[in-house]
């Protein structure tokens, strides 16, 4: 019995039982042909996360794989609109989009998720959230000098003028994954050979095919 | 363009776009093989509403469709678990549901939720975060003497008892659709049959394939 269907069968539904035909999660897995699993990426503003993200997330439409990428477009103007940008507020954001990418592991799908999440307590709490094997940390990796020297959105240049407080790499740290499942070193790499390295990994893990796998602790670190 | 790929185009990512390989809302249609949407089911505590979903579900997995289902059992406990009882938190729980709902049909699914939404206003609500024919109202129509004659979990006995306070159809108002587009008259059908007249309903109106279809303005409202 997965914890889905153990969860699913210790809580009350607000509605009369007849007869319950509940879909599992293994049914889910099945029929979608691979393992459900949170691509949760990591980086500094300007480190290509999204852009990484989306890359790989053509490849698996490609191999035929259900993906869905949660980023700051889809989730900042719409589930998170009613937040901030306060601690607090910033916690809750992380807080919500881990559960909201549980909701689609759940569903069986491919969650990836592109946001700076510069704390590891709160990737550690989204982790928490789902079962051993189900969330891998994706580092992508590219040095700060390189962001700044990208700063797409004048966004460094603010922050080092002091019209942006708090701003990840400036004067907020980052805390980079100490043992980051996918570990992008991005350097000289093209986004095509980024995305590429994370969907090779994936494969290598067993994440592609819908086979029930043991996870194996080995493979469960940095490259 | 679908509008989904317009606001993609729009919003601001907060990262650098070196080129942007974005996976489209019509490629994830075109995957599934069927047309995204919510059902959102709505009637009494004890209507029905989570059980006929469950076997809806297990209806569209056996046509190889892929749908997920929200209930208080997978958002209550996680997303929404900061939230209380209170019209405001009411308010806001309804709110982050038509959110994620909006997020699944973005991802190309059939998605269900089972909440008893009494209020037309909040349910309007979740309707507008959706593309028009994107939002399906499901009525689950079971007066309101067997809902409360069935009580599976004695909370209509409570209510009476004035142990539960704003109840809804007891001292708080149920605000049946008015125009549904898929309406259910429990009344001496089987759940099976409840659920085998919702995926008619859905097959009629063009949901179960990919085929982009034209939205029937005379499909759209109650049988």
């Amino acid at each position: 019995m997965s914890p889905y269907e153990k969860k699913h069968n210790e809580s009350v539904s607000d509605d009369v039982v007849w007869h319950h035909s509940t879909v599992t999660h293994a049914d889910r897995v099945q029929l979608k042909q691979q393992k459900p699993v949170v691509l949760w990426f990591t980086g500094l503003s300007g480190s290509g996360k999204s852009t990484i993200a989306n890359a790989v997330e053509s490849k698996l439409l490609s191999l035929g794989k259900h993906s869905y990428l949660l980023d700051g477009d889809n989730v900042r103007h719409g589930l998170n609109k009613d937040l901030g940008f306060s601690d607090e507020d910033r916690v809750e954001n992380i807080r919500r989009i881990g559960e909201v990418a549980k909701l689609f592991v759940d569903s069986g799908a491919i969650v990836l998720t592109a946001f700076i999440s510069p704390f590891i307590s709160d990737r550690q709490q989204a982790r928490a959230l789902v079962e051993k094997g189900e969330f891998l940390e994706v580092f992508i990796d590219t040095p700060l000098a390189i962001c700044e020297q990208r700063d797409p959105k004048g966004l460094y240049k603010k922050a080092r003028a002091g019209e942006i407080k708090h701003f990840t790499g400036i004067d907020s740290a980052y805390e980079a994954p100490e043992q980051p499942e996918i570990h992008v070193h991005t350097d000289n790499l093209s986004v095509d050979e980024c995305a590429e390295f994370v969907v090779a990994r994936l494969e290598a893990m067993g994440y592609l095919t819908a086979e029930e796998r043991k996870f194996q602790e080995d493979n469960s670190h940095a490259l």
